[in-house]
Protein backbone atom coordinates (compact mmCIF):
# COMPACT_ATOMS: atom_id res chain seq x y z
CA UNK A 1 0.00 0.00 0.00
CA UNK A 2 0.92 3.42 -0.96
CA UNK A 3 -0.40 6.77 0.22
CA UNK A 4 0.28 10.24 -1.51
CA UNK A 5 -1.16 13.56 -0.86
CA UNK A 6 -2.72 15.90 -3.21
CA UNK A 7 -4.12 19.24 -3.34
CA UNK A 8 -7.70 18.60 -4.87
CA UNK A 9 -7.77 20.87 -7.68
CA UNK A 10 -4.54 19.21 -9.51
CA UNK A 11 -5.37 17.89 -12.20
CA UNK A 12 -3.38 15.12 -11.45
CA UNK A 13 -5.85 14.27 -8.59
CA UNK A 14 -8.70 14.52 -11.09
CA UNK A 15 -7.08 12.04 -13.31
CA UNK A 16 -6.27 9.40 -10.48
CA UNK A 17 -10.12 9.37 -9.94
CA UNK A 18 -11.51 8.88 -13.20
CA UNK A 19 -8.66 6.23 -14.02
CA UNK A 20 -8.44 4.56 -10.38
CA UNK A 21 -4.99 4.46 -11.01
CA UNK A 22 -2.07 6.26 -10.87
CA UNK A 23 1.62 5.72 -10.94
CA UNK A 24 4.53 6.93 -8.25
CA UNK A 25 7.99 7.97 -9.87
CA UNK A 26 10.72 8.34 -7.64
CA UNK A 27 13.23 11.08 -9.17
CA UNK A 28 16.86 11.10 -8.67
CA UNK A 29 19.80 13.60 -8.36
CA UNK A 30 20.25 14.05 -11.99
CA UNK A 31 16.36 14.40 -12.63
CA UNK A 32 16.19 16.56 -9.94
CA UNK A 33 15.44 19.76 -13.10
CA UNK A 34 13.01 18.00 -15.56
CA UNK A 35 11.09 16.63 -11.83
CA UNK A 36 10.93 20.58 -10.73
CA UNK A 37 9.74 21.83 -13.22
CA UNK A 38 6.64 18.92 -13.64
CA UNK A 39 6.11 20.93 -9.77
CA UNK A 40 5.97 24.28 -11.50
CA UNK A 41 4.00 23.85 -14.71
CA UNK A 42 0.63 22.55 -14.70
CA UNK A 43 -0.97 19.93 -17.19
CA UNK A 44 -3.37 22.76 -17.69
CA UNK A 45 -0.03 25.12 -19.04
CA UNK A 46 1.50 22.67 -20.97
CA UNK A 47 2.21 19.09 -22.47
CA UNK A 48 4.37 17.53 -19.75
CA UNK A 49 3.97 13.86 -21.56
CA UNK A 50 7.48 14.12 -23.18
CA UNK A 51 9.61 15.46 -20.68
CA UNK A 52 9.97 11.78 -19.90
CA UNK A 53 10.21 7.91 -21.75
CA UNK A 54 7.48 6.38 -20.45
CA UNK A 55 6.36 2.69 -20.57
CA UNK A 56 2.81 0.92 -19.25
CA UNK A 57 2.81 -1.81 -16.68
CA UNK A 58 0.20 -4.93 -17.45
CA UNK A 59 -2.90 -2.50 -15.91
CA UNK A 60 -1.58 -0.63 -19.30
CA UNK A 61 -3.67 2.20 -16.86
CA UNK A 62 -0.62 4.66 -15.75
CA UNK A 63 2.34 5.92 -17.38
CA UNK A 64 5.64 4.97 -15.79
CA UNK A 65 8.73 6.88 -16.15
CA UNK A 66 11.85 4.95 -17.56
CA UNK A 67 14.43 7.32 -16.25
CA UNK A 68 13.06 6.94 -12.87
CA UNK A 69 15.42 4.63 -10.61
CA UNK A 70 12.07 3.51 -8.94
CA UNK A 71 8.68 3.13 -10.15
CA UNK A 72 5.31 1.25 -8.47
CA UNK A 73 2.14 1.51 -10.68
CA UNK A 74 -0.94 1.33 -7.99
CA UNK A 75 -4.90 0.58 -8.19
CA UNK A 76 -6.65 3.47 -6.40
CA UNK A 77 -8.52 1.94 -2.77
CA UNK A 78 -9.38 5.15 -1.03
CA UNK A 79 -9.39 8.74 -1.56
CA UNK A 80 -10.03 11.13 1.74
CA UNK A 81 -10.85 14.60 2.00
CA UNK A 82 -7.85 15.90 4.89
CA UNK A 83 -7.82 19.51 5.32
CA UNK A 84 -8.68 20.46 1.60
CA UNK A 85 -6.11 17.81 0.19
CA UNK A 86 -6.74 14.16 -0.79
CA UNK A 87 -5.11 11.36 0.35
CA UNK A 88 -4.81 8.88 -2.00
CA UNK A 89 -4.61 5.63 -0.94
CA UNK A 90 -3.41 2.89 -3.82
CA UNK A 91 -2.49 -0.36 -3.45
CA UNK A 92 1.16 -1.55 -5.41
CA UNK A 93 -0.19 -3.38 -8.38
CA UNK A 94 3.63 -3.60 -9.53
CA UNK A 95 7.15 -2.07 -8.91
CA UNK A 96 9.83 -1.00 -11.54
CA UNK A 97 13.68 -0.64 -11.31
CA UNK A 98 16.84 -1.34 -13.01
CA UNK A 99 18.84 -4.30 -11.82
CA UNK A 100 21.50 -1.88 -10.99
CA UNK A 101 19.55 -0.58 -8.18
CA UNK A 102 19.06 -3.75 -6.73
CA UNK A 103 21.24 -5.46 -4.07
CA UNK A 104 20.42 -8.74 -3.78
CA UNK A 105 17.15 -8.21 -5.52
CA UNK A 106 16.19 -5.77 -2.82
CA UNK A 107 16.34 -2.33 -3.26
CA UNK A 108 19.19 -0.48 -2.39
CA UNK A 109 18.28 3.24 -1.82
CA UNK A 110 21.62 4.50 -1.53
CA UNK A 111 22.67 3.56 -5.09
CA UNK A 112 19.26 5.02 -6.14
CA UNK A 113 20.19 8.22 -5.12
CA UNK A 114 16.58 9.20 -4.59
CA UNK A 115 15.57 12.97 -3.99
CA UNK A 116 13.99 13.27 -0.78
CA UNK A 117 12.07 16.48 -0.35
CA UNK A 118 11.44 19.05 2.79
CA UNK A 119 8.87 21.40 3.82
CA UNK A 120 8.06 24.07 4.50
CA UNK A 121 11.82 24.88 3.16
CA UNK A 122 11.06 23.05 -0.11
CA UNK A 123 14.53 22.05 -0.39
CA UNK A 124 15.87 18.66 -2.14
CA UNK A 125 18.70 16.45 -0.55
CA UNK A 126 20.24 13.44 -0.68
CA UNK A 127 20.26 10.33 1.28
CA UNK A 128 23.38 10.73 3.95
CA UNK A 129 25.60 8.45 6.11
CA UNK A 130 24.30 5.20 6.84
CA UNK A 131 23.24 5.10 10.67
CA UNK A 132 22.89 1.78 11.78
CA UNK A 133 20.39 -1.24 11.21
CA UNK A 134 17.00 -0.76 12.90
CA UNK A 135 16.00 -3.51 15.08
CA UNK A 136 19.28 -4.43 15.98
CA UNK A 137 21.49 -1.33 17.29
CA UNK A 138 18.61 -0.86 20.27
CA UNK A 139 19.59 -4.38 21.08
CA UNK A 140 23.10 -2.84 22.42
CA UNK A 141 20.91 -1.29 24.97
CA UNK A 142 19.32 -3.90 27.94
CA UNK A 143 16.34 -3.15 30.21
CA UNK A 144 18.68 -2.00 33.09
CA UNK A 145 19.45 1.29 30.99
CA UNK A 146 15.89 2.24 30.58
CA UNK B 1 -2.24 17.78 9.47
CA UNK B 2 0.10 14.61 9.94
CA UNK B 3 -0.76 10.43 8.97
CA UNK B 4 1.12 7.91 10.94
CA UNK B 5 0.55 4.05 9.98
CA UNK B 6 0.69 1.81 12.95
CA UNK B 7 0.07 -2.66 13.23
CA UNK B 8 -3.27 -2.36 14.60
CA UNK B 9 -2.32 -4.66 17.51
CA UNK B 10 0.38 -2.25 18.78
CA UNK B 11 -0.39 -1.40 22.18
CA UNK B 12 0.25 2.56 21.04
CA UNK B 13 -2.70 1.93 18.39
CA UNK B 14 -4.88 1.14 20.83
CA UNK B 15 -3.46 4.21 23.10
CA UNK B 16 -4.36 6.61 20.72
CA UNK B 17 -7.73 5.53 19.81
CA UNK B 18 -8.40 5.53 23.35
CA UNK B 19 -7.07 9.20 24.05
CA UNK B 20 -8.00 10.38 20.87
CA UNK B 21 -3.94 12.28 20.93
CA UNK B 22 -0.73 11.19 20.27
CA UNK B 23 2.85 13.03 19.97
CA UNK B 24 5.49 12.55 17.25
CA UNK B 25 8.95 12.56 18.40
CA UNK B 26 11.56 12.73 15.59
CA UNK B 27 14.44 11.46 16.99
CA UNK B 28 18.14 12.64 16.04
CA UNK B 29 21.34 10.23 14.94
CA UNK B 30 22.39 10.69 18.42
CA UNK B 31 19.02 9.16 19.36
CA UNK B 32 19.28 6.11 17.31
CA UNK B 33 19.95 3.55 19.99
CA UNK B 34 17.38 4.35 22.06
CA UNK B 35 14.88 5.24 19.22
CA UNK B 36 15.59 0.77 18.03
CA UNK B 37 15.57 0.04 21.17
CA UNK B 38 11.83 1.50 21.89
CA UNK B 39 10.59 -0.03 18.34
CA UNK B 40 12.61 -3.37 19.08
CA UNK B 41 10.27 -3.64 22.91
CA UNK B 42 6.83 -3.52 23.49
CA UNK B 43 4.95 -1.62 26.59
CA UNK B 44 3.17 -5.15 27.15
CA UNK B 45 7.13 -6.11 27.99
CA UNK B 46 8.69 -3.03 29.52
CA UNK B 47 8.44 0.11 30.95
CA UNK B 48 9.91 2.75 28.21
CA UNK B 49 8.38 5.80 29.93
CA UNK B 50 11.71 6.58 31.55
CA UNK B 51 14.26 6.32 28.57
CA UNK B 52 13.54 9.89 27.70
CA UNK B 53 12.38 12.60 29.59
CA UNK B 54 9.46 13.54 28.93
CA UNK B 55 6.98 16.89 29.01
CA UNK B 56 3.33 17.89 28.14
CA UNK B 57 2.08 20.79 26.05
CA UNK B 58 -1.13 22.84 26.23
CA UNK B 59 -3.43 19.58 25.60
CA UNK B 60 -1.46 17.59 28.82
CA UNK B 61 -2.64 14.52 26.71
CA UNK B 62 0.63 12.43 24.86
CA UNK B 63 4.40 12.76 26.63
CA UNK B 64 6.41 14.22 24.35
CA UNK B 65 10.36 14.06 24.29
CA UNK B 66 12.70 16.74 25.29
CA UNK B 67 15.81 15.26 23.27
CA UNK B 68 14.01 15.11 20.41
CA UNK B 69 14.99 18.12 17.86
CA UNK B 70 11.33 18.33 16.73
CA UNK B 71 8.42 17.40 18.41
CA UNK B 72 4.23 17.56 17.76
CA UNK B 73 1.17 17.14 19.78
CA UNK B 74 -1.36 16.02 17.78
CA UNK B 75 -5.48 15.47 18.02
CA UNK B 76 -6.69 12.48 16.60
CA UNK B 77 -9.11 13.02 13.55
CA UNK B 78 -9.57 10.10 11.81
CA UNK B 79 -8.20 6.59 12.01
CA UNK B 80 -8.25 4.50 8.63
CA UNK B 81 -7.84 0.50 8.13
CA UNK B 82 -5.20 -0.21 5.65
CA UNK B 83 -4.15 -3.59 4.85
CA UNK B 84 -4.85 -4.74 7.95
CA UNK B 85 -2.56 -1.60 9.46
CA UNK B 86 -3.97 1.77 10.54
CA UNK B 87 -3.92 4.71 9.23
CA UNK B 88 -4.15 7.26 11.52
CA UNK B 89 -4.24 10.95 11.04
CA UNK B 90 -4.09 13.86 13.15
CA UNK B 91 -3.93 18.04 13.42
CA UNK B 92 -1.15 19.17 15.00
CA UNK B 93 -2.18 20.85 18.06
CA UNK B 94 1.23 22.27 19.10
CA UNK B 95 4.97 21.34 17.86
CA UNK B 96 8.40 22.14 19.81
CA UNK B 97 11.66 22.43 18.84
CA UNK B 98 14.92 24.37 20.30
CA UNK B 99 15.75 27.66 18.96
CA UNK B 100 18.81 26.13 17.92
CA UNK B 101 17.57 23.24 15.25
CA UNK B 102 15.66 26.95 13.87
CA UNK B 103 16.78 29.38 10.43
CA UNK B 104 14.92 32.30 10.86
CA UNK B 105 11.82 30.76 12.65
CA UNK B 106 11.69 27.85 10.73
CA UNK B 107 12.70 24.19 11.29
CA UNK B 108 16.02 23.59 10.06
CA UNK B 109 16.35 19.66 8.90
CA UNK B 110 19.44 19.97 8.35
CA UNK B 111 20.86 21.03 12.04
CA UNK B 112 18.07 18.49 13.54
CA UNK B 113 20.38 16.12 11.43
CA UNK B 114 17.22 13.65 12.47
CA UNK B 115 16.90 9.85 11.18
CA UNK B 116 15.48 8.92 8.03
CA UNK B 117 14.33 5.31 8.12
CA UNK B 118 14.19 2.86 4.73
CA UNK B 119 11.82 -0.29 3.96
CA UNK B 120 11.73 -3.10 3.39
CA UNK B 121 15.66 -2.89 3.86
CA UNK B 122 15.34 -1.31 7.46
CA UNK B 123 18.00 0.98 7.71
CA UNK B 124 18.74 4.26 9.01
CA UNK B 125 20.29 7.12 7.24
CA UNK B 126 21.18 10.61 7.87
CA UNK B 127 19.71 13.56 5.57
CA UNK B 128 23.19 14.06 2.86
CA UNK B 129 23.66 17.34 0.59
CA UNK B 130 21.63 19.88 -0.61
CA UNK B 131 20.52 19.38 -4.02
CA UNK B 132 18.16 22.50 -5.03
CA UNK B 133 15.63 24.72 -4.25
CA UNK B 134 11.84 23.29 -5.11
CA UNK B 135 10.14 25.58 -7.21
CA UNK B 136 12.70 27.27 -8.79
CA UNK B 137 15.74 24.89 -10.13
CA UNK B 138 12.76 23.81 -12.65
CA UNK B 139 12.30 27.70 -14.50
CA UNK B 140 15.68 26.64 -16.03
CA UNK B 141 14.28 24.59 -17.70
CA UNK B 142 11.56 26.12 -21.11
CA UNK B 143 8.85 25.12 -22.20
CA UNK B 144 10.71 24.07 -25.60
CA UNK B 145 13.82 21.56 -23.67
CA UNK B 146 10.11 19.18 -23.24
Amino acid sequence: MLAICLSKDHLTSKAIQENKAFSVNFPDRALAVKADYCGLKSGKEVDKSNIFNIFYGKEHQSPLIEECPLSASCKLTEVIQVAGDLLIIGEVVEAFSDEGYLNQGEPDVKKMDLLIFTMPDNKYWSLGDYIGQAFEIGKSMSSDEE
